[in-house]
């Protein structure tokens, strides 16, 4: 059977005058868009210009939500109690609902975004919070994580299909973690090694932790990413690699 | 024909740690609640307690649609491009689907807030602005304007159903308009007086004017307020006198 | 040697439209004011408002920096870069001081607000974000925080003058820590009872701790609420039983 | 007498994550930084590093003060009440005094930002809301405005220094005004033209209107974009021919 798989980054990111990354290249690369709801990025008019983007090159939409925290990029982790979180991530969604109706397409998954998604991948009370959101709002909705993580279990026991996502740019450990950010070697430079690691991913499910030891690693969609012409130009190379050796680039969800 | 009428009042209007009005016993008394989307008022766990309880009272939703403008409570006039409008006030109105699916209950109009409510009443741009979101994401969507405003034949050109509303509390002159709040008599404080004028309203589409002169006013809808004791205990006599009388108090909407 | 003591209470906590606790007549209580700074509650205006009175009745002024998390009123824990944090504090203090010189008046103490308190009362990083800003801003503002917790010692030992406060309807636990608001009796709510212990606490520097132990508690000043009619009532006899015992009440700081 | 001129650009315009315009380089290039305050851009770690910058060049610091809209990047003319107009640039100019404390300068002067710059050269309502907050806080800072523009005369009068700037790319009406951004030759973009119509201004006090009229125009100050290569490129140019011709380039005030 021959190979498919999806790519996915973090778009439409800007806010008001602030520009970040280059939606509309990568909008020519990925398969499915994880788009700024507002509470971390995403201004609604910079939202809908995306979604308008994204619907016309047929991109699959998910809703990036994210604790609310404009000043810290949702990069920093947040106690927030479970009955708010639920509410926060539907609101985020509905809105991401309502813009994408506007602009002819619709939300097909969520995925948390910076320390929502680093928090819910371990933490039961904040990832059953996210869960209770997308069953309360549309059990159709899928739930992107980190592939491996406790989280995706979590949320498929609770009838949520979800979608396993490796990072392209990203070392993992010999039991399938990424390596900390703090340590040398955690994100990786070279497009070329990238693009050889991910066209074995999608091919063989197999990628080579840091040590050197082959790892089973069952990922749906990559993550990639835009926020730099580096970036862009490591993104179009996974894209062609892929694409040259017969793997289809597609959404995961019709 | 037995007379029937709408009332609708804003709710949702607290914001984290804050409080106002008393949402509760508001939704005891009126039909429609026009509830606040987290652009002048409203935190998403708020907005969904609100929503939880008048989906279980059967009382209509509306989007109380706002500027951007937590720390003036949406009564600042802003000078918004219309782009930005119109995609501010869907992001705004799908928020509230998504919390209103949630809650078991949907969102059937859109009322405009402070600022933005009499900006439109004139102002033919940012009028447009509001209506291209409506009609862009969901153009079953009702308009709530005031009765008499230009807005409303505007809106309703536009294909859209408007909802003309009548306010409980203010002074009305000769030719339709409301008396300035920065006129003396404008707001009218005797329940007995209120409840009254309403009646007629309900009942003959007449109300007095400021300067004794009988007024035709069609409107679909009463206003009331619900911040303080005394405006709850307004908006009880209003109730008990209408249904005293045989009026039917409903949405406008089915 | 007659006993004095201070008495504060956290104040300026409206926003805009949204109004908190009763600030005049808490003004008329206390002779320290922790006022908010717009990170978690406070609106300039407001803010000045308060400040005004404050100058007006000879109330010594701090500054009441918290996250920047308006939704959650600072109260969650969130982590903070070291460098932010510091920069966050400088500029919180530094908008109260201007405000505080158009209002007459002047900063001398900052206390930390909510989460940002707790999580400073042990956790040295953060802890020493805040001790930077004081020092780098006026090494003359003292530092308020929790009688026995380890960041006063840690801010005397950076060469800050430093203020201890017991909370006046909180049980202590024997070793003189709060008893967790999780737990029964955490909280006191009989004003006779919680005016005898304070009264004990200024004269003799001893409080009963939950289980009956009796505790050294060195403590400045003494933290009181004025958020509902019964916290302004449970004030006002504070007041009075410690002034009908001899006790001054003044500022910590001329 | 040698020509003497100051040259001013608006600084610290990144929030969090989001860059704006290239601060170190242009910290070479002026004698003073307009640094945003929080309110239209700015986090307060941004602003600090920019004003470590400014300190170790010696370029002098002013309150970039703006209405409270970061999506709108302070750009929105907004109705707000003289009253919180006052506040607000109080709290935003005490913002940023507590922060060029740290940084081991201090601001010297006020430049409102976008809309409110523009409202307050025409409004007097709002003009004096802003002149009343100078007064109040600080009497000894100077107020920037528009060459020509009512607001100066009324701060003079009420007491305040007040600096005239000119706008190196932007094209005068033969009355002295800006050409609006909206009609043709509004913008100059030519690197050598606009050096050498600000060579003139410093050395004659003349500028050609855009129909050729010699016009008279007595300027302190001129101000200079960074926010794009070329923007930082014409700001080079600007500083090399001024130079080159003998004028000083420093601040206004020591």
């Amino acid at each position: 059977m021959p190979a498919q798989i999806d790519l996915n980054s973090d778009l439409g990111e800007g806010f008001g005058a602030w520009k970040m990354g280059d939606d509309a290249a990568m909008l020519g690369i990925v398969s499915s868009a994880n788009i700024a709801c507002g509470f971390h990025a995403g201004d609604p008019r910079g939202i809908l210009t995306t979604l308008r983007e994204a619907a016309s090159r047929g991109v699959a939409v998910g809703a990036h939500v994210s604790y609310p925290d404009l000043a810290g990029f949702g990069r920093r982790p947040m106690d927030v109690a479970p009955e708010d979180l639920t509410a926060d991530v539907i609101y985020q969604i509905g809105a991401l609902q309502g813009l994408a109706r506007a602009a002819g397409t619709r939300v097909t998954y969520v995925k948390p975004h910076g320390a929502l998604y680093n928090t819910i991948a371990q933490d039961a009370g904040q990832a059953d919070a996210v869960i209770a959101a997308l069953l309360a709002l549309d059990p159709g909705l899928a739930l992107m994580g980190l592939a491996g993580a406790p989280i995706l279990a979590r949320a498929r026991a609770a009838g949520l299909r979800v979608v396993a996502e490796a990072f392209a740019d990203r070392a993992y450990t010999a039991t399938g973690a990424l390596v900390s950010r703090r340590d040398p070697g955690a994100v990786l430079h070279d497009p070329a090694q990238v693009a050889a690691r991910m066209l074995r991913l999608a091919t063989d499910g197999v990628i080579d932790a840091a040590d050197g030891t082959p790892l089973r690693l069952q990922a749906d969609s990559i993550c990639i990413h835009g926020d730099s012409p580096d970036a862009v130009a490591m993104a179009r190379q996974i894209r062609a690699t892929l694409l040259a050796h017969g793997v289809t680039i597609a959404p995961f969800a019709p």
